[in-house]
């Protein structure tokens, strides 16, 4: 009897969550509810490479080398420094009779659970990486368990932008869900011209928004964002700055937001989105620089009856939402198109 | 013109809301919208009073002149290191023609807002206070802004009896307009014996939940909120071992909670509060010491479709409700007076 979150590969500590290991079984056989998937791509997490890469001073072959020592070590990607992992991308080898997700083997997939709790193994010493980069061509493979979460890769989408896409896909779907539980709100997002901001204002205006405003912090940003026409206003605006920000939302809004969307990865920015936020509003924070008591305290400091989500990054169809906005939508192509060129 | 949220008051920085400005101006003279409270006592965070008291080793004096100097400095009691303030009793002296709060001059008030954000002047050195306990028995006045919150004690209830209270009057108030959107949850509470805990079952039985379980780490703690009789059922769990947590909290229940409501201040229940929510179930985090990263990522890794409230220190109504539920509910009353006759 396998666990459908995992416990049964976590080797050390005892009893914690997958991702609370030290160390994960990452055997090949799998149990009647997992699927193996055959490796072809890790994606790492942006932070964990940025610190390799500084720690051995950009040796692509230190890099490397501790790369595939940690994943010897711990059967995952998760590294210790900054605890992050990232994702893959692989083919379906084999599907456990009684696995509850929707692959079968040949699927293209892209794993939606970070790395920190999928055990994977490593076969051909990461061979073709230079280590001088987050995208790591590999080939082994990983375990989903029952509880997991993939993705097929479309076939219509450069499979690039399907992982751009899929990785901040949690926002929109949310977003929606908040959008299309009040009438015709107005919707302010808070880095409204990145990936998961521009997603949002696409998904927002779908799900029956009024109005929606674009909050940018720069005029390069603005202009971007004028062009894609994913927003009914777009400002500019420092979202550390409470009483600017707020300011710049209801100036064009004439009131504060009924849902204010947090898309921008700086710390500082709960007290200006509670601000620039209705009574009886929304405000969703997807930034992973959000502080938990400024948020709380901040909202009782202002006595601000507003309720604070936590950006949850599942939500059910999520996957599916966002690629079919990024099919529908050419603004939000045309955004994701020039960051993957820039990149 | 003064701006309702208190901007008008900030010395420095330039911009920033009064909470997270260094200093404030505390002046008597309140403009058409403020309130001015002739304080009598101020009742110390307790990590800003622990923090002061080991600083200067216990030394009363010591920690006496360095909160006046505090105050003198900043116009406020908040402690530089913690980050805390605490709240303040006082005696209505005036109220603007513009105020929108419900207080009359007379009225003996305890202030629902920080003292991180409350402009405050002391006028008698603190003379009465010997520096050795967070309760501080004081002359000087404070500010309330139009968006500040005073609770006006009543008089049928030992005054500390109600500031215990209102101190986390905030958490029945939300559990129960979380309960009231489902239709008879099942509803567990983690830390379900302590002051908070103890509130949001009561709230969340009379909101209509349909079985209440509280979960506390000691067998004293589950004798004693099994004799107040606030929860269908108490279970013992370490709300940090997500297995163990979940697993009483679905034994008990018979499966996972509709509504997870953490109310215990010790960091890691993130993970065992989701596993413990069922699917479209909801998670309100009160504790300070919730994990944003921990919380939003959790969430993500196990595929759990529940919505995640960071605990709002404000609901319209949550002081009356409070106050209601240790009237009314012999349970609650009874907790309470044992916690402060411990005290």
């Amino acid at each position: 009897m396998t666990s459908p979150v995992g416990l049964h590969r976590v080797v050390e500590p005892a009893g914690v969550l997958p991702q609370a290991a030290t160390r994960l079984d990452a055997g090949r056989e799998i149990g009647a509810d997992e699927v193996r998937i055959r490796v072809e791509r890790l994606n790492l997490d942006a932070a964990s490479f940025r610190q390799l890469s500084e720690k051995h001073a950009g040796d692509g072959a230190a890099v490397r080398a501790e790369v595939l020592e940690i994943i010897a070590s711990r059967g995952k990607m998760h590294n210790p420094v900054t605890g992050s992992g990232g994702m893959l991308i692989g083919v379906v080898d084999e599907v456990g009779p009684e696995s509850p997700l929707p692959v079968k083997p040949g699927d293209r997939v892209a794993t939606l659970v970070s790395l920190t709790l999928t055990p994977l193994a490593i076969t051909d010493g990461l061979a073709s990486w230079d280590g001088r980069g987050e995208q790591v061509p590999c080939a082994g493979h990983a375990i989903l368990f029952a509880r997991s979460i993939a993705a097929v890769l479309p076939d219509d989408l450069d499979p690039m932008l399907s992982l751009a896409v899929l990785d901040v896909c949690g926002a929109p779907a949310l977003t929606a869900r908040v959008v299309a539980g009040y009438d015709r709100p107005t919707v302010a997002v808070i880095g409204g011209a990145g990936k998961s901001g521009s997603l949002s204002l696409a998904a927002a205006t779908r799900a029956g928004a009024g109005r929606t405003v674009g909050v940018v912090p720069v005029p390069a940003e603005r202009d971007r964002l004028l062009a894609a026409g994913l927003a009914t206003d777009v400002v500019l605006a420092d979202a550390r700055d409470p009483v600017a920000l707020s300011a710049a939302v209801s100036g064009v809004l004439g009131g504060p937001a009924d849902v204010t969307v947090v898309c921008v990865d700086v710390p500082g920015c709960e007290h200006g989105a509670i601000l620039a936020t209705a009574e009886g509003g929304t405000v969703i924070f997807f930034s992973m620089a959000t502080s938990f008591a400024a948020a709380a305290l901040g909202a009782e400091g202002l006595a601000a009856d507003v309720t604070m989500l936590v950006g949850n990054g599942y939500v059910p169809g999520h996957a599916e939402l966002a690629l079919s906005l990024v099919r529908e939508v050419a603004g939000v192509r045309d955004l994701f198109s020039a960051r993957l060129t820039a990149d």
